[in-house]
């Protein structure tokens, strides 16, 4: 039997009717690439989800606002300049910044859905971004290349590209889904640490592309971190421009949207684990597992208290077994469980049983440990849940990429 | 007028009727320290603070339940080892441990309180500590030397001494209060991170005692952060003697008790402070100060995002001005603020006003960053709560201690 779902060569500009283009408009230094654009031939649905943090970026806050209307033709985002924490201007400047696009396109602002990500607390240079919006509209189109440039473009301390494309044959059409993001763990603040831009060309409904975005997010962009930092930019969009012309998806019970919410969530997962195999001065990826938890909510504290704690990161970069900190984040995470009962491995390798040492054998941990992607997981042994989530691990390059940022 | 509180030298043992040793038993190596042993002469009133940790070591769980009388003859903390995590033996060990120290004093065990700070997952070895016992009990003494190598004994990761010894007169009697501490800033849950034990001859009753005890707490080991991870060991153990024979304190509302609560938040501040700035590869203590906040919980929320974010912390180690990194922790703290109007002080000088950038003078930053004390003040302009809270810097070194800590 043919799969349903196959992974392909290309960028976000993969899908039908989806042109993208990324320039220097001189944010950055070094003529480096700064300004990213995403253009729907037509009125795409769309949806997003957005930042908890209460301190929210000016372009980001009046992309929650539009992206009410469910309608978007073009996402434009600057990196270089987080364009958060400047007052009233910054409102202002992130509706010019949409002007700026719409007038080209001859549009309504409207459809214009606006992102930021760099340093906090400076004005962006409008003149910059205007000459760049320019040169971002005349370099629009579906090539591969072009795709490419808009996700170098949104990068910041992203030392990978994050893209990701596949191909769905639902009800005998070609469908495609691809996205790109950047970001180096949750770990930069001020950095508008995370964006992701995700386009398909499924006809799908806007209450379901809605609901899939935030199903999938759970398994994905929000089972991600690195040190817990949480960022007054972060945003994931998803734009869905049904050019494809399957029937429309209007169920989440039938088998178009299963395959559909499949896809989505085989891209979402690639890309966020990407951002945590790239966090900062990162040298591993560590998966944790959460296993038979009594309810989601203890497996969800405890994958989070692990995940984030800097002791077990700082023992993951030096290779060290050291349980009894995996064991103490579980304790103090707030989640409801039985220490006693609960077992450990690192790998394959069981280190604790029933909440107490187990006289292992560390070379082998040693080995398990030396890899680039490492395996946690927890048996709680108290119910039939489990969760995952992936962090990386805490670096002496951690503490100097962060330690003179600005400068 | 006289000041009715006077710092003094001293150790633990400086309070009448107390007596302490510290020695050499085997379970660290190269002779180190490791076996510390505080005596009353006659019975103590005993109170206690315990972790929040669900996952308890084996002597602190015993303490939990045999200060329940709130009795106590003597404390015995061994080092080195955390008697946690080693399931039915580890109650049996700590228990006999109480009983070596209990048998030579002629008291029951249930007047001897114990404390374990170490590696988590291995067994106490009972014949170094029986024999570490006696040694103790025979170098008991009330001179300061003895005081000092009892702090010397609980000490682990802790580059510094942390003791303080206060006089206080209450009513015309001479009162003592003396503290020590261990800890390298609550980032070494695996070690049992913080230990300390008061002693005072005031005569107080057990339940002012207790009442003290935890007020105080919440203003100082409450109040420090290294890296947010809680241990399983940490306990601050208080005792009061009576000896020095001051009319018994009974009520709140008396000048004696607010006198004794006093020195007792200077003591404990004192040391909260020494913990927090011996954090392990800590450069500078920063002090985090929340003011005008509408309640208690939203400044202590904010008070612990901000001194647990690696992003501040890196910034602090890199005398970098990023107060975007303090906004954004306060953004995802929880605490319900209004972001447009707080104000951020880095020493004396404002970064942010409104929410909004300052364009202040980086040369000042510098300098002011530059000092190994460092305050970092939020004004959030909506309340009359203050609180405040002490945090160290995140360093190369922090990273190099604990990558390679069990080895």
């Amino acid at each position: 039997m043919k799969s349903k779902i196959t992974e392909i060569s290309g960028a976000i500009n993969k899908p039908k009717g989806f042109l993208a283009s990324g320039v220097s408009c001189g944010i950055k230094k070094n003529n480096l690439p700064d300004l990213a654009l995403i253009v729907s031939e037509n009125d795409s649905k769309a949806c997003g989800v957005f930042t908890k943090n209460i301190v929210k970026g000016h372009s980001l806050q009046r992309t929650m606002n539009t992206i009410k209307s469910g309608i978007c033709r073009a996402v434009v985002i600057n990196s270089g300049n987080a364009n958060a924490c400047v007052g009233q201007k910054g409102y202002d400047d992130a509706q010019k910044m949409a002007r700026f696009v719409a007038d080209k396109l001859n549009i309504s602002p409207d459809k214009v859905l606006t992102g930021s990500t760099g340093v906090i607390g400076q004005n962006l240079p409008m003149d910059k971004i205007e000459s760049g919006v320019e040169k971002a509209i005349s370099a629009l189109d579906c090539s591969e290349q072009s795709g490419h440039d808009s996700q170098y473009a949104i990068m910041t301390t992203d030392t990978k590209t994050k893209e990701k494309c596949l191909l769905i044959d639902i009800n005998g059409h070609d469908v495609y889904i691809a996205g790109m993001a950047k970001g180096s763990g949750m770990i930069h603040p001020d950095m508008a640490t995370m964006i992701s831009i995700i386009t398909t060309d499924c006809n799908i409904s806007g209450d379901l592309l809605n609901h899939s975005l935030h199903k999938v997010i759970n398994k994905s962009f929000n089972r991600i971190s690195v040190d817990g930092d949480t960022s007054v930019c972060d945003m994931v969009i998803l734009l869905a421009n049904c050019k494809a012309e399957n029937p429309e998806i209007t169920s989440t019970l039938s088998p178009e949207y299963f395959i559909f919410e499949e896809a989505l969530e085989i891209l979402c997962i690639d890309l966020a684990k990407k951002i945590a195999q790239d966090g900062e001065g990162a040298t591993k990826l560590v998966e944790i597992n959460v296993l038979n938890a009594k309810n989601e909510n203890d497996a969800y504290l405890i994958l989070q208290s692990v995940s984030k704690s800097p002791l077990v990161k700082t023992a993951m970069f030096g290779e060290d077994a050291n349980w009894g900190r995996i064991i103490t984040a579980m304790g103090y995470s707030g989640a409801k469980f039985d220490p006693e009962i609960c077992d450990i491995y690192i790998g394959d390798l069981n280190v604790c049983k029933n909440g107490s040492a187990v006289n292992f054998d560390e070379t082998l941990a040693k080995a398990i440990l030396q890899k680039p992607e490492i395996n946690l997981s927890i048996d709680l042994k108290q119910g039939e849940i489990k969760d995952t989530m992936w962090t990386s691990d805490f670096s002496y390059e951690y503490v100097k990429i962060n330690g003179s940022y600005r400068s």
